[in-house]
C-alpha cells in the first residue's frame, strides 16, 4: 500500500510514530508561517502541518498545493496545540517531512463539501466528484451494509442465494419491458426481468425451498420523480410454507437490519387488513407513525341540508389534536393544499373545538351546535382541537384526498419523524382490480397469486370480493415490500389467466413453461420482494432513492455522466438486422 | 411451515418422536404387507413406512403415490431393522400415521437420480427437474457459498460492494454489445456492460478506495462450448496500491475460498513471467499440476541434416517421466492427435530412452548416440523415459502445439487429478498485441492497463517491447482472474488511445467522461476480476460452466425453457421506432 494509515485511524496514542499518508486535499489554508493541509480519504481527515521555518522549501510546496490533489505524504504524529473536538483525529496533526504529489486536480466544477455548492444537474455529470462527498458516500455505505447483513441474515436461516437470467423472455402483462434483439437469431429479442419472479417459482418447483437474490431489475415506464429504468430486489422465496411463515422470516429480517445497522429494537409489527388500511388511512400504505385516523360521518353529517354532504358518497374527517389555534389564512392555505389538481378536492370543511368545549365550523348556518358536538364526539376531539372534513361523490377518491390531506397535517406538526420507524403488515389485499377503460380485472400484484382458499368459490360469481394472500411490508408510509402466496397447481393458474382475459394460447405461449411445471409436482409456495432502493433511502432519511444509487439515471432515463442511452454505429444495426424508423 | 423436520435431518435420537414432513415422492416400493417410500428434499431423504396389516387404507393410498408427487405426512420416527449406512437418515424411517397429497406429478422425461436417463436438451427444456437433481443442486449450493465467502472476506478488509448501471452505453472496442433501444430516446441504445471497468475506476477517482461487486456482465460472442452470452464477476478494484497490493489481497481471498469452502490449505503461490510461462509451458495460463516443462533444442538438433529441424524456428521437447514403455501404435495415435487441424502440427518425433541409456529415436538416421544422449541429457531423461519432440516456422505457433501435447499426456499419464489444485500467478504480461489483419495495435487487457513505468518510453519506440503491470491468476491451467494496475494519467491515457488507433474524436467519445474524471485528482489504482461461472466449476470438478449455472443457455444464445428469444408484438417495436430488416 502507498499509505501506512487511512486519514480516520490516528490518534493520540500514536503520537510519535513515522507514518506515511494518501489522500485529496480537502482545504489549504496559510496562517502566518504555518500553512495547514486537511487530507481526506474515505475514511476521514487528518490535518498536515508544514512551518516556514523549519523547511521553506516543503512549506512553498504545500501552499501551492490545490483542492482535490492528490498526496503521498510522510510525517510524524504530533499533538495538536489547537484539538478539535469534532472529528475522531481532532487530537493529533502530523509534521509533514515529504510531500509527493501522486496527481494534480482541476479546480473541481462544485465544492467537495455537505453543503456543496454544485446543483443537482452539475452534480449528476461530474457524479464522480459528487461521490466524493461525505453524505453521498455514506449512503452508498449503509446500502453495503444492508446488501450484505441481508445476505448474513438469510445465509443463517438455510436460504441460498440463486442467480437467475438476465435475458429472458418478453411479457406484455404488467409493465413495458425493455427488449435486447439477438443477432444470432435475427429478428428475434430477449426482455430484461421486471423481476424474477417465474424463475423463483420455478426454483421452488425444483426444490430448492429457501431462495433469496439480490437483483437487478428492469423497468421501461415514464419516469416519475423517483423511479429509476433499472433498480435493485431483494427478492426471496420459501416453499411449504404458509403466510405467516414468510410474515415470521421477514419481519426477523427487518428486525435484523434495524438492530445491525442502527441499533434500533423494534416491536412486533401490527397486521392491518386491506379494508382497515384504506378505512382509517385512505391508502394501502399508511404513515403509521401518528395516529389522526380517518372518521367515516355519514351518519353524522348528512340530512341536514348542506347540499354538498347531503349528495355525497363519503363524508370523512380526521381530528388534528392541538390545532384549534389554526389560523383562517393557515386554513384557507390548507383548502388550496386540497384543491390542488393532484390531490384535486372540491374544498375542505373544518370544525374548531373552542376552549368551552362549543365547536365553531365553516358550515354553522347548516349544523345546530348539538350536531357539531355529536360530530366532536364521533371524532373524539376535545378542546383544541381540529377536525378537518373531505366529502366527495366517490369513496375511494375522496379517501385519498383525506390521506394527502392527513399526511400534510403530520408534516406540519412534526409528526413524521424521519428518525421514528414505524413498520406494520397491510394483509388482506384484494385478488383482482376491475378497469373501467379495458373492462376487464388486472391482477392486484401479479397473476401469480393465489386467493385465499375460502374465497376461490367467488372467483366464479364475484370476482372482485375475491381476496388475496398477499401481503406488504409498510414502513413510515412507504411500502418497502410486498409479497404473496402464490398458486401453485396448474388448473387454479389456468383459471386466473383466464380471468385475466388471456387466451390459452397466449397463457400458453408466455407462460407455458410455468404451467407445465406445475404439472410436475410443484410445492406450496410464496415470497416477498423488497425495493432494496427504497430501503436504504428509508434508512438514510432521504427523499429520493437517487442519492442511494451510485450512478442514477435523471427523469428522462439517461446517464448524463456518460452520456447514454446513444446513437451506435450502423454496423451494429445491420448486424442485428434493424433498422430505426424516421417521422 | 407446513412441516416439522426436512428428510436430511432426523436421527436415531429422535426416536419416538412424532413428526410432520414434506417433499417429493422419490421411490416407492411395495415389499409383502410392507410399503416403503423414500421421501426427498434438498436436505435429504428419509423413508417412510406404510404397514398394510396396521393401516390398510392409508397403505393402500401409499402404493398409488408416484414419483415427484408432492406430500406432507405426519407419523413417528422408529429405528429401522434394516439400516442403510449410505445416507444420514439411515438409521431411522418414519411410520405413517397420515397422508397429505400437496400436489401430484405427471411422470417426468427423465429420472431424478445423479446418472440421470435424460439427455442433454430435454434436460436443459425442463431444467427445473433437472435442478432437482443432488448433484446439479449441489453445484448451485457451491455458488452460493463461494459467492458469500468472498463477501465475508472482503467485507472484513473494508471493501464496499457498489452496484453500477447495467444501462449503459455501447464502445465498440473489444467483444460485441449486447445494446437496448430506448423508448424514451427513440433511435438511441443503451448497452449491457461487458464488465463494470469504467466505473470502477470513477469510484476510485471518488474515493472509495476498495470496492467489489459480484455482478452480471455480456457478451454478443458467436458461442464456443463453454461460453454463456451473460456470464459473472466477481470485480474488484483498489485505489493507492501497487501491484504487489492487488497480488496479496487476492492470493487472500483465493486462499479463504479454499479453505472455508474446501478446507484445504494452499501454499504461497509462485510467480511466473508471461514470458516464461510461454518459454516453458506453451501457454499463458498454464497447467502446473504437473511438470514437464519444455526444453528448446534448437542448439542441440539443429544442423544434422534433417531438413524439418534445420530449416525449424522453433525445436522444443518434453521429456515424458516413464512413457519409453508406450507402443509404436500409442505414439502414431499422438502423432495423429498434434496433427489435427485444431492442433496443427505438422508431425511429432520421439526419443526412446531405454533400460540400457541408449536412445532410441524415430529420426535416427540423423542423428548418431552421441547426438541423441546429448538430447537425453539436456531434457533430463532417465531410462524408461519417453522424449517427445515437435518443431515449426513458428515459435508461438509450434509452442502451442507442443503445449497441447503436453495437456494430452498429462491426461494419459493420470497427471490432472480434478482434487489437485496447482495455483499461481501469470505477471508482466505485453501491453500491446500487434494484429496482422487491421494493422494495429490491440491492447492484451484492456486499455486502460498501465505500462510498467520503466518500460514507458518505449511506448514511442516499440510498442511491443512494452510489458504492462497485468496480472492472471491461474489454477490448473485456467484463468480464473486477471487485472491490472490501471492508467491514472489523462495524458498517458490519451497516448495509450492513440496507439491503439483511436482519433481524438472517438477516444472523446467514448471515453470523454473517464478521461475528464481523471483531470480532478485521480488517485493510483489497480484490480482485478474473477470469472465466478469458471472459478466455481473449478470447485466444483465440472468440465462445463453450464452446470453450476440455474438457467443457462445453450451454444446459440437460447433459453430453450422459456423458449427465449422470441418475437415480440408490433406495438413494442413501434413504441421503439424500430423495424427489423427482412433479408
Amino acid at each position: 500500500m502507498l499509505r501506512t494509515h487511512t486519514n480516520g485511524e490516528l490518534r493520540i496514542s500514536d503520537k510519535g510514530k513515522k507514518v506515511t499518508l494518501t489522500g485529496w486535499v480537502q482545504k489549504n489554508r496559510k496562517m502566518g508561517g504555518m500553512t495547514f493541509v486537511d487530507l481526506r480519504d474515505r475514511y476521514g481527515i487528518t490535518q498536515l502541518v508544514f512551518n516556514q521555518e523549519i523547511n521553506a522549501d516543503l512549506c512553498e510546496k504545500a501552499n501551492h498545493l490545490g483542492r482535490e490533489y492528490v498526496l503521498q505524504i510522510e510525517g510524524e504524529v504530533s499533538e495538536r496545540s489547537n484539538k478539535n473536538p469534532n472529528i475522531p483525529t481532532g487530537e493529533i496533526e502530523i509534521i509533514v517531512s515529504a510531500v509527493n504529489i501522486l496527481n494534480e486536480s482541476a479546480v473541481p466544477p462544485f465544492t467537495i463539501e455537505d453543503d456543496t455548492d454544485g446543483g443537482d444537474d452539475i452534480r449528476m455529470q461530474y457524479r464522480y466528484l459528487d461521490l466524493r462527498r461525505n453524505s453521498v458516500r455514506a449512503n452508498l455505505e449503509l446500502r453495503h451494509k444492508m446488501a450484505f447483513e441481508t445476505r448474513r441474515y438469510l445465509d443463517s436461516l438455510g436460504f441460498l442465494e440463486v442467480e437467475t437470467p438476465v435475458l429472458i423472455k418478453s411479457t406484455p402483462e404488467g409493465a413495458r419491458d425493455f427488449v435486447v434483439p439477438s443477432r444470432m437469431n435475427q429478428g428475434q429479442f430477449y426482455a430484461l426481468p421486471q423481476s424474477p419472479q417465474t424463475f423463483k417459482q420455478l426454483l421452488m418447483v425444483s426444490g430448492f425451498d429457501r431462495y433469496f437474490q439480490i437483483v437487478k431489475c428492469f423497468r421501461d415506464e415514464d419516469l416519475r420523480a423517483d423511479r429509476q429504468p433499472e433498480f435493485t430486489q431483494i427478492d426471496c422465496e420459501m416453499a411449504f410454507v404458509e403466510q405467516e411463515d414468510i410474515l415470521q422470516t421477514f419481519e426477523g429480517l427487518t428486525k435484523h437490519l434495524f438492530k445491525t445497522v442502527k441499533n434500533i429494537d423494534l416491536q412486533p409489527f401490527p397486521r392491518m387488513s386491506f379494508d382497515d388500511a384504506m378505512k382509517y388511512y385512505g391508502s394501502d400504505k399508511p404513515d403509521t407513525r401518528f395516529d389522526m385516523r380517518f372518521v367515516e360521518l355519514m351518519d353524522t353529517l348528512k340530512g341536514y341540508g348542506f347540499a354538498v354532504f347531503d349528495e355525497a358518497e363519503y363524508i370523512g374527517g380526521i381530528c388534528v389534536k392541538g390545532a384549534a389555534s389554526y389560523t383562517r389564512k393557515q386554513i384557507d392555505a390548507l383548502t388550496d393544499y386540497v384543491k390542488r389538481p393532484q390531490i384535486g378536492a372540491k374544498g375542505l370543511v373544518y370544525a374548531r373545538i373552542e376552549s368551552d368545549g362549543n365547536v365553531k365550523s365553516s358550515v354553522d348556518k347548516f349544523y345546530s351546535q348539538d350536531v357539531l358536538q355529536k360530530l366532536k364526539d364521533k371524532c373524539g376531539a376535545e378542546a383544541g382541537d381540529l377536525i378537518l372534513i373531505i366529502s366527495g361523490d366517490n369513496t375511494v377518491k375522496a379517501q385519498k384526498q383525506l390521506c394527502e390531506l392527513r399526511l400534510e397535517m403530520g408534516n406540519q406538526l412534526g409528526l413524521r419523524d424521519k428518525n421514528m420507524y414505524s413498520c406494520l403488515w397491510v394483509v388482506d389485499f384484494p385478488l383482482l382490480e376491475w378497469d373501467d377503460d379495458t373492462q376487464r380485472y388486472y391482477a392486484m400484484h401479479h397473476p401469480f397469486t393465489s386467493p385465499k382458499p375460502e374465497d376461490i368459490s367467488l372467483l366464479q360469481t364475484d370476482p372482485s370480493k375475491v381476496r388475496a394472500n398477499a401481503y406488504d411490508m409498510v414502513i413510515n408510509g412507504v411500502e418497502v415490500g410486498g409479497g404473496s402466496i402464490r398458486i401453485h397447481d396448474s388448473g387454479l393458474q389456468k383459471q386466473m389467466f383466464q380471468i385475466l382475459g388471456f387466451s390459452d394460447e397466449q397463457a400458453e405461449r408466455q407462460f407455458g413453461f410455468l404451467m407445465n411445471a406445475f404439472k410436475y409436482g410443484a410445492p406450496p409456495h410464496g415470497g416477498i420482494a423488497y425495493g432494496l432502493d427504497r430501503f436504504v433511502s428509508l434508512f438514510a432519511g432521504l427523499d429520493s432513492i437517487r442519492d442511494c444509487i451510485a450512478f442514477p439515471k435523471n427523469n428522462q432515463g439517461r446517464d448524463v455522466m456518460i452520456d447514454a442511452p446513444s446513437i451506435i454505429d450502423n454496423t451494429q444495426l445491420d448486424e442485428l438486422a434493424l433498422s430505426v424508423v424516421k417521422e
